[in-house]
């Protein structure tokens, strides 16, 4: 069968949606569409003009016999910012506040549509960097972490409070959480990770950092290496953050449990150089 | 600014493929392109076509003023072959049995492009069906849970072992684990579900179905519906399994820990006749 330019648009489109970060040979689309190269770069070079226009993400061509097209999702500034106000006025609604001065998150961290723009605003920093696998702790960071992963096609691994059958022989450190100060154990399969790899780190919170810190240790027993922080709110506090180099989206000033009101600003997203 | 036509079919491709299940009103299209509806008509013919041939899924076209068009992802029958090939190649490795007859799976799950894959062809299946919320156990069903629930544009909803101050006010139930008949307990919150919702329960991993009997059983506390039973892979055991209406991938046989192998078939997904 023979394709249409248009039909190759359309398929080309989901084709590299699909496959973010993947070097996609052009002879892969040449056999597909039964179309010679010239065309395929032709169409490409629409696809990568669109996708640039209207900050859906960068397409990469690598020349050569070894060569091909990746695509690169990339969120623009001007949608960091939308996602950060609705991030903002979401948190915002008085009803979230529980007893204790916490935020009542889950909703969101379940919402697919959100999570997804989320994990493509962090998947955008890291785009250039070596990252091999990203890390968070069961249960809230899990849907951020899979969001970030889809988009740099790269592995997930969940660190978990308690060892289970299911996953094989595992490696276990203790760590001293952030703000409550009690020791606290964290479990990860040893299969999950090989040395040398690099790795980001994600959650949907942190205030002091504990448990960051801990996630950090962690990597260290496996021989890998800290790649990057990612979290959707930290919270400000009294006192030093035991991780420094992280990114967040927004921050939590403070909660009045009688006016019920809640402070919230942006994170450092735009404070920060990016590379 | 004037869109050239090939511009429109990539945006547009694009624009589809992050709305799954929402419909599109085509003045959305025509104000984003300063197009003329029947121009818009034309691109999405094509788009149309395109899904449809080569296995994305469908686009569906509402008339009337308050219509538009709405992108339904669909698996093709090959493609659920594939991904059930794939599934039982990766879990026949014999590197997987772990101590007990376990498999370990962890890393499949982890993985965001074949969870992908499964995620679309359970929202396939429940495509045509009206479902508002994915429910699924902490923790090793949220991924497929969140990819489920981002082709089908609905929220996830997590069950935890314990009650956390984070969740809120919570509701929880005991229920009897079908293997070990040991009593667990299962804790979600009370924000999660409106009474009436109807759910989809998944899960990586059925053997009696206990813990999916007990998902049930936390949805009557709920009043709201169950609307089906997604697992990944279904064990073979000797008496009833607690819940019947569910959709496998992957039936575990017999693993047999002396001679390290582990017997697998193509779970109910062809068996089951689909609306």
């Amino acid at each position: 069968m023979k394709w249409k330019r248009s039909e190759r648009l359309v398929d080309m489109t989901y084709y590299l949606l699909e496959h973010p970060h993947q070097l996609i040979p052009l002879t892969y689309f040449s056999e597909t569409y039964q179309s010679a190269k010239s065309s395929i770069s032709e169409d490409l070079a629409i696809v990568k003009e669109t996708f640039e226009e209207k900050g859906i993400g960068m397409l990469m061509t690598v020349p050569g016999a070894a060569g091909g097209v990746k695509y690169i999702p990339k969120t623009s500034d001007q949608e960091v910012k939308e996602i950060i106000q609705t991030l903002i006025t979401e948190l915002s609604q008085s009803d979230r506040l529980l007893p204790g001065g916490y935020l009542f998150m889950t909703d969101l961290l379940g919402n697919p549509e959100l999570m997804n723009r989320v994990g493509k605003v962090f998947a955008s920093i890291y785009a250039n960097q070596q990252i091999d696998v990203i890390m968070t702790v069961a249960t809230k960071g899990i849907s951020i972490a899979h969001s970030i992963a889809r988009h740099l096609n790269i592995p997930v691994v969940v660190v978990r409070r308690d060892s289970k059958v299911t996953e094989g022989s595992t490696v276990s450190i203790n760590y001293v959480s952030g703000s409550s100060r009690r020791i606290q154990t964290m479990v990860l399969s040893k299969r999950s990770m090989k040395s040398g790899q690099r790795v980001l780190i994600t959650d949907d919170f942190m205030k002091v950092g504990g448990t960051m810190n801990g996630m950090k240790n962690l990597l260290e027993e496996f021989d890998c290496e800290l790649a990057g922080i990612a979290v959707l709110v930290e919270a400000e506090h009294a006192g030093e953050t035991l991780v420094d180099d992280y990114y967040s989206l927004v921050k939590l000033h403070a909660v009045n449990e009688k006016d019920r009101t809640i402070a919230l600003s942006e994170g450092n997203y735009f404070l920060k150089e990016r590379t």
